[in-house]
């Protein structure tokens, strides 16, 4: 591992420790989760977040439980979108049934994710150009992935590699993970980072500031259709316009074979008061899903894909 | 005039009332301005914003001064892009040169911008249909006018004649105008309102949801490029890719008939602090420029034209 990374979870001693992700930077606080439900209050409401460490904690959290089985009920009832979730619950199921030691098994996703992450980096590197300005969109570094990244990776090894890179992180309202948790990562990373506001990735692209898009994933379906947070799909289109490359980085573990497309994906809805705390209605959709048309490539652990072949390459 | 609405500053007894906006809609809160110094603050502190609101402040702001020569200097030092201060200052300096009454002067001033607001108001309406749907950014009601509003003014009228109507309104990052003051502004006209993050503009657009946008504008130069709020931009780009139009909607205080194209306009660099209050590196800029081309048609009190030849019927 060529680079050192914050974990946003461990594992010690019985207990999983989260990072609770809602009180960053300002305070970095761990909860102690010794119960399934533990977990799931922690990924419910996003404590802790990224898809693939979603899916990480989802399997340490079936393996702190007494009664695995219904574990897994309250643990797929907290996010719906992210693919990893059900990954890890459906690894998780089938050590039950296989009566594999469910803590080891736990790990061996972890370990495996962070295996992924490491291949994604250097598959996504290949598309970074020095001197190369890089827009990015929520967070995708280590805190959302338990390795060094999906999207933040290929920047974090550019970095490492002495490649000249600038990147632009978006606030990403509501939860603010771009300001909050990217530009934390990107700053202890030594890179030279620049936030906007969501309103202003026009204005940058258009100025010609932006060389290449890296954003991660949350589910990847047959068709190459992309849900990730909210604000993707309006960056995909922009930066069609603009004709900027704009590239989705994730593992394996993001792509949903059995969803025919985009269209199919269930959008969570977050509570209202992410978005305002005045009495007014509010449409607060978490994710949105970029068709394959406005993706350039899709680079996971196993290489870099045309989006609409994907799912080609995974169904052996 | 049909429509109640409340109004953004009050000339009372030798004093200007600003509505401190950035208190809203928590606090209705009067700034009481006795010196053009006092205007010049409560401008460059966004207490009052909005083009047209900030022409009529200022106005009132050279009727306070003991010497009205340096007080058109302080204020036009506040922010450089809405060109609707420059039209009041330009027109106070021609009043002390005339020897004019400042004071009535000032108020001709805001009483033309309401008229205006009243006139927009109408011909905008001829561009809503019964039923349907629109988008806007930032604010542009009677805060942001001293009259019933630009963009929203139509939008006021329509729901004053019994047109069926549903208006999504963007939060307008960084400094929130939206959520603040366009939601606070429609509820009270009991207009059908919904809040978005400005991550979630493409959504619904993608989800056929927006029949039209209409937003306001700060500058809008020879060739018909139009300067405005931050994010404006990549709405019209949006607006293009999902083929719904695209309406500006501006006083023609707002025309800038000297400035050849939207590259000229001066874009105003807010502090950093509106977008983090963490030590992260940032771009703050406040307006960006949407080119004629991606305008659908630019409506004033003069009536509803075609972006490219905005201009020449402004040149006799």
């Amino acid at each position: 591992m060529p680079i050192n990374f914050s974990k946003p979870l461990i594992w010690k001693d019985g207990i999983l420790e989260i990072l609770d992700q809602r009180r960053l930077p300002e305070e970095v606080i761990w909860i102690s989760c010794l119960t399934p439900e533990d977990v799931a209050i922690a990924i419910k409401e996003m404590a802790i977040r990224g898809a693939p460490a979603i899916g990480v904690a989802a399997g340490y959290g079936v393996a702190l439980a007494s009664n695995p089985i219904s574990a897994i009920e309250v643990l797929k009832n907290t996010r719906p979108t992210a693919k990893n979730l059900f990954y890890a619950l459906d690894k998780m199921k089938k050590g039950i049934e296989e009566k594999k030691d469910l803590l080891s098994l736990a790990k061996s996703i972890e370990a495996e994710e962070e295996k992924r992450c490491l291949k994604i980096a250097e598959y996504g590197l290949s598309l970074i150009k020095d001197g190369s300005s890089l827009l990015t969109h929520c967070n995708t570094g280590p805190l959302a992935t338990a390795g060094i990244g999906t999207a933040l990776g290929p920047i974090l090894l550019a970095k490492d590699m002495g490649i000249a890179i600038k990147v632009f992180a978006t606030e990403t309202r509501p939860v603010r993970q771009g300001s909050r948790l990217t530009m934390w990562e990107l700053k202890k990373a030594d890179i030279s980072a620049i936030l906007i506001a969501d309103t202003a990735v026009g204005y940058i692209m258009n100025k010609g500031l932006v060389d290449a898009v890296f954003v991660g994933a949350d589910r990847i379906v047959k068709n190459g259709d992309t849900a990730n947070k909210i604000g993707t799909y309006q960056i995909a289109v922009l930066a069609r316009f603009h004709k900027i490359p704009f590239y989705v980085v994730a593992p394996s573990s993001t792509i949903d074979i059995d969803c025919p497309g985009g269209n199919k994906i269930v959008i969570e809805e977050r509570p209202k008061k992410e978005v305002t705390t005045f009495n007014f209605d509010c449409l607060n959709p978490a994710f949105d899903v970029t068709p394959a048309s406005l993706i350039t490539k899709i680079i996971t652990e196993d290489g870099i894909f045309e989006p609409q072949k994907i799912t080609e390459d995974y169904r052996e």
